[in-house]
């Protein structure tokens, strides 16, 4: 088994940070998203929405989309649950990790792939109103995250979940679109430091 | 228990045929989003991000998000399993319904937003240009998911699963942005020509 990895493109990430949280290793094969390695036949034969990351399992066959490669791991070593355990926290985790990725992560990414110079070649059209009109769609995704903080330690209750790392990548992901999260967003700050401070965030 | 729906929307769909399909009967509550209703302080209380569907459970908490609440009925009543059952199922099943609804779904939903003239009060912004962008996204998905089809029954493999209903939705929801499946498209017409032969398609 082994995963072809894309380095800091956040999917990328948020697989290795889930897996270092299950205290799980295993061989990474770096992909060359620079030299556009992911459009290639070989790689497009393994995953023909040419994304990272994708696990290689042992009967050679392949799995893409982080959060599909994360549950194979959750399925295959349940501990620590970063799903969750039981309906409702298994759903409750479930909503969130889908709002923080539907309305804030790809709205980051719409900024960064429609505004971003360096994304010119990769996206081929860019539609810079496009960009632009998810910038406050980020704001205030920001602002409903640190009040939904205010009362609880992670995401989606009393402990780590998936959708803790979604949200970790996400952050993470503002700072080549130049948006910081408010000095007034305690919560969201507290929690933002806590995360980056565990081993995981490394990998 | 009670669910409120939001009659056509595809998500709204989506959960009802979800419920069907597991042969689940709880009371619909509609919610009137011509009116947008769904935006009002009482749903905004009940989901901040302010779609439909929203779920009532019995202790008066809320869970939103159509998957979320598919995933929670899958955990209180596994059988028919439609999201899966062990590591690779669950984890196929993941990797399809992402694929459909990230690259298929919200290609469809850009451009009907983004196109419609009846979108232009919701939508507030409209930006044509990236409505018009995603119409070939559409186009090379359903090329995708037809060739995908040629060697099994249904999305994810030879059963029924939930990526197959974000799927149906989906394919109906082209209607809207007037595109029809290919005629030469024959796998996935026969696939949808079945779907939509279930009795959960009423729902």
């Amino acid at each position: 088994m082994r995963l072809f990895d894309g380095g800091r493109v956040p999917n990328a990430r948020r697989t290795r940070i889930f897996l270092a949280e299950k205290g799980i290793s295993i061989p990474l094969v770096p992909v060359d998203l620079a030299a556009f390695e992911h459009r290639g036949a070989a790689f497009t034969a393994m995953n023909a929405m040419q994304r990272v990351p994708v696990l290689e399992l042992d009967d050679g066959s392949y799995l893409s989309e982080s959060i599909a490669i994360c549950r194979y791991f959750e399925e295959v070593q349940p501990e620590p649950p970063l799903f969750g355990t039981g309906a409702r926290e298994r759903a409750t985790i479930e909503m969130w990790n889908r709002r923080i990725e539907l309305d804030f992560y790809l709205a980051i990414q719409a900024v960064f792939r429609h505004t971003h110079p360096g994304m010119a070649k990769s996206e081929g059209h860019q539609v810079p109103e496009w960009g632009e009109i998810n910038r406050p769609r980020v704001m205030a995704m920001l602002a409903m995250m640190d009040r939904e903080l205010a009362d609880r330690p992670f995401v989606a209750g009393e402990r780590l979940s998936v959708a803790d790392i979604t949200r970790q990548v996400a952050v993470d992901f503002l700072k080549p679109i130049r948006i910081a999260v408010p000095e007034d967003h305690a919560h969201l700050r507290r929690w933002h430091g806590e995360m980056s401070a565990r081993p995981s965030a490394l990998a």
